[in-house]
């Protein structure tokens, strides 16, 4: 009964990331997770409907992992090129050592969230919403000239993809990653900057 | 005999491409291959020294099939801009018609050449290698301005890896898909036009 009450939805994403982490994807079931928690499907049922609902659930809160500490750089009161440059490289790094500290761990979440695709696109959305305020924050100081902050930032985001796309995880060990987000980040800055072609 | 005499390279590859197709990237081995033609496994490793020289000499032709036809574009005498995003939108338009028309085919050659990484690193090379002549064109003519066309033409490669590489493959069917390289390839051109920051 005690721990009945003490089942919030916090400790039940908590058991999901550890059968995840155990077992892998095809595992972290409600029934898989209520079984690991010593509870009734039920139990779990009254805080996730579904088993799309807790997987969404348990991407939602990796991906959140990712993407809110980078608010604090997005909004950053240093010149808007800087905040974009550093903002970048620390998507990619953030990705990078996740992927590098626990390989097994980042295949099963990446393969979670494929199959919760509400949750990665909300994701997509938060991040590219970060880099549009940044690009609207430069507009607004005279570094960048573009016709639409919103659409430059879904486009940041999409031209660094080889930097921090988990499709590109086995590419991240090869020489030289750091020169070639460098110049990707470099030709794209001198986008922003450009005046629109008439 | 003269089956032996007729056992060129290109029908040894040919047969192979047809083992891929039907059976996967496990079974394109020297042994099945000659098997399907008929042939003692010696008179293949005539021509393919191992399993892997097989491997590389399949995924070298599919790949040829991506660059090659692109070799007209990077030489056609238009202005470089033009060319440049002509050029890209082929090669996004060229993976993104083979995933469609046989994805199951796509995804055999796609498996074999991950594990071809001299063939993948080559193309990839002669892709880069292409760009980089639209974009060293386009600073002789004072259309674009940029410090090493070389750099210039990897990192725009690689900034349009979510259009060509066979990684996202499964976001090629999102609505939306080719305003989205329409808005990269706007933010790259307007970086290659730009002039250095100093």
């Amino acid at each position: 009964m005690s721990d009945a009450t003490a089942l919030t939805a916090d400790r039940i994403l908590d058991t999901a990331e550890e059968v995840l982490r155990r077992y892998g994807p095809a595992k972290a079931t409600v029934l898989d997770v209520a079984r690991a928690l010593g509870v009734s499907h039920g139990s779990v049922y009254r805080h996730f409907s579904s088993k799309a609902a807790l997987r969404e659930a348990v991407a939602e809160r990796w991906l959140a992992r990712v993407s809110t500490p980078l608010i604090e750089v997005a909004t950053n009161p240093e010149p808007a090129p800087q905040r974009l440059r550093r903002w970048l490289a620390e998507l990619s790094g953030t990705k990078r050592r996740m992927a590098r500290e626990d390989p097994e761990l980042f295949d099963n979440f990446h393969q979670l969230a494929t199959l919760s695709e509400g949750a990665v696109a909300n994701h997509l959305e938060v991040l590219a919403g970060q880099l549009s305020m940044i690009v609207a924050d430069g507009v607004a100081a005279g570094d960048f000239s573009v016709p639409d902050a919103a659409v430059a930032g879904r486009a940041l985001l999409q031209a660094t993809a080889r930097f921090h796309h988990p499709s590109h995880r086995t590419e991240w060990n090869e020489p030289g990653l750091d020169d070639d987000l460098e110049a990707v980040v470099a030709l794209l800055l001198d986008g922003l900057r450009a005046r629109p072609a008439g």
